[in-house]
């Protein structure tokens, strides 16, 4: 069923489809059109059909896509169908929101650990972790199943974080820090940067004047 | 100068650039390359040619960029080259992460004033800013300069405070909360979701073992 070389867009456009899909179940909806689905998810039907066509054979003839049974076939697909220990690194302001996050262990990603090297903050308890100094990253992994990390620090300090996850043996980083990092070439990282969604709302904003 | 139809992608690798090339600045480099500047930014030299493209021209045959002259470039170019003053609905883990986070102001997004409908948190301030009813949003828009709306309501909350952004004429929006949202079309919408970072570092981290 895994397909290797799915295009980013359609992973980004799959997550679209998990979260209108949640939304549906959580309204009691349990079928749902193609027609219905796209335009919640601003695409158009045969997008959805594309997609999802990476992964088998979906929806039933004139009648839709069972909700609850789309949700765990995407899923399942993504390889997201199980929990994922997470690390984080870097508990600053962004850091304690994401650990009080709900949404990333209602997705399947459980934030294990968090790191900072700050004395201040070592020994403090956020949102029931322990904030613990990043050197212990590594004599942390087996015990409590860490594989991706997920790095909150200042910008100069993100490689630094980088450096202590790869150590640790860790396979994919999620990155937040305003920085770019330099890991081995067999290291997933993905880049989160609100700034550019800030960026195209203003130049859209500005071009419609 | 201002283009119309720039590519979403476009925008989105100009924002890495100019993150990149702020980088640099604080390193103290004052001319860099486009082989080392797309080496830094993941592209490669041609894609940064053309993306610039749309703006008119830059670089020096044989030297390279300025990064000084690049960074305002590129922002006069997106139409932030000057400060936008944005609103902040929903004052909960996420919102204050936002309200604290300093790259926004440094971006040219500073974030004017907070407002959540929990009579709890009315009358808190945050990050120097006195949390609001979401109701008093309207009355304040003028006042206070308010552009852009920022949601980081809970999912259920995001229409109710899309409503009360669009009936204080703001034009644009950055939706952070796990939940599409219905404006009218003259509306721009720019949902943030982290998740499908998740996902997509979970899909190639269980395709590669």
């Amino acid at each position: 069923m895994k397909t290797q070389n799915i295009p980013k867009a359609t992973i980004k456009r799959l997550a679209v489809y998990i979260q209108v899909l949640t939304g549906l179940k959580r309204d009691g909806v349990e079928v749902v059109s193609s027609e219905k689905l796209a335009r919640a998810c601003s695409v158009n039907p045969s997008q959805i059909r594309k997609d999802l066509a990476y992964f088998g054979e979906f929806g039933v003839r004139g009648v839709g896509y069972y909700v609850h049974e789309l949700i765990a076939s995407i899923k399942h697909s993504l390889g997201v169908d199980r929990v994922w220990g997470c690390a984080l690194v870097g508990v600053g302001n962004l850091g304690r929101a994401l650990l009080r996050h709900k949404e990333f262990a209602l997705r399947g990603f459980s934030i294990r650990a968090a790191f900072d090297c700050d004395p201040y903050k070592i020994g403090e308890i956020v949102s029931g972790l322990e904030v613990v100094c990043t050197r212990q990253l590594k004599s942390r992994v087996d015990e409590l199943g860490l594989e991706i990390g997920i790095i909150s620090t200042p910008p100069e300090r993100a490689q630094r974080a980088a450096n202590y996850l790869v150590e640790g043996g860790l396979k994919g980083i999620v990155n937040f820090a305003q920085a770019r990092i330099q890991v081995p070439k067999e290291i997933t990282v993905e880049y989160v940067d609100f700034t550019h969604h800030f960026y195209s709302v203003a130049f859209n904003v500005s071009s419609s004047d």
